[in-house]
């Protein structure tokens, strides 16, 4: 079976994104909320990214300025590729402008779902709110409709057996900014089915994802399992004052090549989404004094409450503008 | 004070490096060493680094075909642009040639740091080595002779008080491959003299290295408090078939941007030096059933022992060639 009809369960940040690109690769895309205003919300995230996807074509424009680029090619031979290619830009635009009214938006569960080949959830990351989700799902959806949920920090097992099909139940693990970021994690639980994970792999290449297979139930996943710690570390050094971030981050590029170095990393993220994390592993644990309570500290202290929030407001670990 | 003067004690791939790169920047560079055998094996170093400099130096050369790679400048105002660069090509493979000559190699310690500014003690990374070589430099040397350790492992405040003048010790960590990774970490303990670490921060810059002041001591210093554990979460990821190695390696370099994964990292650094922090963890902790334990066996098992140590010897994670 090929998956062409979506249902994407919640128009957060990551719901309107996987929607959008979806729908931008042909998909047959609803989207399922919980009430009007929601919807409301969730349509108006659609327009932006319309106006997004349209920015980044310009763009693409811009840098195909051939003379200015240098860029050479045999015109006898190729006497059509500017034109070709500015022809497929205006196509591609023309595409977007029509998105938003291709997506069908409904505050019905059992309507929003009753075509769906794949139903991906991004509900708020509250386990009570996904539990009773599933519940109600499961009985409103057709038999053979696939289940994925997009949590960043909960894995499926958790939800497998609320879902009335665990062999078809899955993770796929999209990441902020779709539609230059397009990665997807796919990760099964044990009793995920083979053949269900092969198709979720599938169709993320087919709406543009890099879909990079998980072998075994991960909390975090790949990138997290790895990236967490690292700023961790980082975050580690700043707070003992063993080093500034500057010297830091210059000690990681110079060392391993990279262009970026854990503060600007940081910067990038949020500040915000990072105090979450080390907070929820402080509470977890309960101790007052562990480093992840320091550094949430810190993190609430120094930066969220000084609105030093990360690249985008402008001031983090860095100053932007 | 500028130091001017280096005595380098122990003349192993790090000494025979920073020995090297000193006199290449013009420093008095003396090599101390335990006896006859050890020296002339630290000369055949210092004259193989001499053929290496001088094949980096002619990759340059290659790279300054102004033609194929499309550098242009203005012939008319810059005639003698080539001729300059082809000249001081020609000056420092000439300045090289005379680099083994001018360095003074002894086996007398006393001889050896008699006029030293600075002494750099690269030998053996065993506690109770440093701990004699320290006993018996603090009787010889000159009273205002700063001593820096290159140790990668230990921490200055383990030997300040062996040394006569822990005001004057400090560490300088550098990194191996000195004439591509010119960094150096510069770390003192709680007890050495600020002004000293600035005489240390001058001189390796004066050397050509870009300087990492740490402001307080740490094991690891920067790099490797940040470098092993992503490393280890990237090896657990691997060890716990969560994914495989290219598919870790490939969320890496997609999530974050960076030229190369945990993985190719891993097999530059060497699988066996790897294993030696890993495994030295796990004696630390004395528990078998700790990640580090299962992990320094896997590495041992399925890597050591079968001659895969990583890019350099053809085979690690990797296969190269």
């Amino acid at each position: 079976m090929t998956i062409k009809e979506l249902t994407v369960a919640g128009s957060g940040v990551l719901g309107s994104q996987i929607a959008f690109q979806s729908a931008f690769k042909d998909i047959n895309v609803t989207i399922y909320d919980i009430n009007e205003q929601a919807l409301t919300k969730g349509k108006e995230r659609i327009e932006t990214l319309a106006e997004i996807y349209k920015n980044e074509i310009e763009k693409a424009k811009e840098s195909y300025n051939r003379e200015a680029n240098n860029i050479k090619y045999n015109q006898n031979l190729l006497p059509s590729l500017d034109h070709i290619f500015l022809s497929e830009v205006t196509d591609s635009i023309n595409f977007i402008n029509k998105i938003p009214g291709k997506i069908t938006f409904s505050k019905s569960l059992k309507e929003a779902v009753s075509k769906a080949d794949l139903v991906i959830e991004a509900v708020p990351e509250t386990i009570s709110i996904k539990e009773d989700f599933y519940k109600e799902l499961s009985k409103v959806a057709p038999k053979n409709t696939i289940f994925a949920t997009n949590s960043s920090t909960l894995v499926p097992s958790q939800f497998a057996s609320l879902t009335g099909r665990p062999e078809k139940f899955l993770a796929m693990h999209f990441a902020n900014n779709i539609w230059q970021n397009n990665i997807v994690e796919v990760m099964g639980h044990e009793k995920t089915d083979k053949a269900v994970i092969d198709q979720a792999l599938e169709f993320s290449k087919s709406i543009g994802m890099v879909a990079l297979p998980i072998q075994k139930e991960q909390h975090g996943y790949i990138l997290n399992s790895i990236l967490v710690p690292f700023l961790e570390n980082a975050l580690a050094l700043y707070y003992n004052e063993v080093a500034d971030v500057q010297t830091i981050d210059k000690t990681w590029k110079l060392g391993t090549g990279a262009p970026m170095g854990p503060f600007e990393i940081l910067d990038i993220i949020g500040i915000d989404t990072v105090y979450n994390i080390m907070k929820n592993y402080a509470d977890t644990n309960n101790d007052p004094n562990s480093l992840h309570a320091h550094l949430a500290k810190m993190l609430k202290e120094t930066f969220i409450d000084q609105n030093r929030t990360g690249k985008a407001s402008g001031y983090g670990f860095y100053q932007y503008q």
